[in-house]
């Protein structure tokens, strides 16, 4: 099976010119199949300050009311999407930007409208929790020589856009993906990788696998505030994801390589002897 | 040859809800292959007011500063584009929206930098002229049974947007795809079709054609805002289009049909019994 790597990066990155330039040229260097999701920035919260939209956050959600969703659409869909598209253009990476709506790539449901609304009964407004996503779609583009860049908004079939957390997309489209390719998702992140010592940006752990990842939860070694990402990361693999990998963006090509950030894998990674 | 319709719609009606969503069905409903061709509304200068950004305008023609690239960028590329590719994916319709960044389906240069600075030296800012379409790209998604929605954003394939008139990309896409598809052109209006009485909805002219082209523009019987509209319309035809209609967006099926609006072609429309 051909290699897809699936690359998520968010709004540090996007916000952080030389970075992101550096980043685009990595992304644009890798060889073979390759899906770039993107989240937002800081200037969808510019805008909706400068139009007096205030913007309701939730324990660290927006809330997107029909304001915001207007505005996330502009930023997330237009503005980033079409910038991070002409820049890989320039760099001779045949890139084609896509919201979930274009060519039903990623259908999704208003969040509250199948059960209850939101976890603690709250109301995230045009929130979208993926339903599908179109691999076929996807084959027609890879196959066809273009790398696609994702924004996070998806939309429900009934005309409505939906605003949709850019890790969510990236593991659905991994998952979605896993049966036509050897495919491997790589989340950027502003940490080397997933660490002991969460100050300590040496002391990344290289493999995360069931076995360790049980052991290392049950003496605490791992921040809480990774273990969601860990869980989503096992549920990827446990979907036909070959691997996770996490790590920081300026890494891209080390991170592909494996020899930066943390890779999570179904078994352990047996050391080569150039490696050991 | 298969037939392939280009559509393009203007402000007057994506300002109008209604208006547009009866359009948006009749687009649905089309047979065979489409591509709409989308300008903008009135929210870009709504937003660039909101945000205090100011418009210049100079012959009607928008100014298009860094800022106002980034509003347009946002507004036609992002919120418009993917609204209307949403409410087409409700109607069953598998559009697909695209920048001309996106797969580099419009490359143009910005407005100047090839020789003068705009006709009359004025600088035009972020505007970009049709330099190539890439009919293999749209061949590839309208064979796969997509409908395209082209945003009038394009690149300068050095990481450039640029803002680019609507009606010219309608009209070189047309071109571009006249050698693999019999392609027809449709300008939607807020007039009937060209009026022989600029007051008098029912004075359309039916057909133009090269001769009688010529005697109703030495009779001065057209408009003459409308010549530049017609000259492009005879390059396209000129270029392999097979015909181009101009009249209402709300009577897009009677304008496919042949039985609304004008109809420019290479040669005269011989009447059928039936409409005779």
């Amino acid at each position: 099976m051909q290699q897809l790597s699936i690359i998520k990066i968010g709004g540090n990155i996007i916000d952080n010119e030389p970075a992101l330039q550096s980043f685009l040229k990595d992304f644009a260097s890798i060889q073979g199949k390759k899906i770039l999701v993107h989240g937002g920035g800081k200037l969808a919260t510019r805008i909706a300050g400068a139009m007096g939209i205030e913007q309701q956050m939730v324990d660290g959600r927006r809330i997107t009311d029909a304001e915001t969703l207007k505005i996330v659409t502009m930023v997330y869909a237009g503005y980033i999407n079409k910038n991070l598209v002409a820049q890989l253009q320039s760099y001779n990476c045949n890139a084609i930007g896509l919201s979930g709506a274009d060519g039903n790539v990623i259908q999704s449901h208003k969040r509250g409208s199948d059960s209850s609304i939101g976890k603690a009964g709250l109301d995230y407004g045009f929130v979208g929790d993926v339903d599908s996503v179109n691999s076929t779609l996807l084959k027609t583009l890879l196959d066809a020589g273009f790398s696609v860049v994702l924004s996070p908004i998806t939309h429900d079939k009934n005309g409505q856009l939906l605003n949709t957390n850019a890790d969510t997309i990236a593991q659905e489209t991994a998952k979605a993906c896993s049966s036509l390719y050897d495919t491997v998702l790589i989340y950027s992140f502003e940490k080397a990788g997933v660490l002991l010592n969460v100050d300590d940006d040496t002391s990344v752990i290289k493999n995360i696998y069931p076995e360790n990842y049980l052991q290392l939860k049950s003496e605490q070694k791992i921040f809480a505030g990774m273990l969601p990402k860990l869980d989503n990361a096992f549920a990827a693999i446990d979907n036909g994801v070959s691997k996770v990998i996490i790590g920081k963006a300026e890494k891209l090509q080390e991170l592909i390589a494996g020899i930066s950030g943390t890779t999570i894998t179904a078994s352990p990674i047996l050391e080569t002897d150039e490696e050991a």
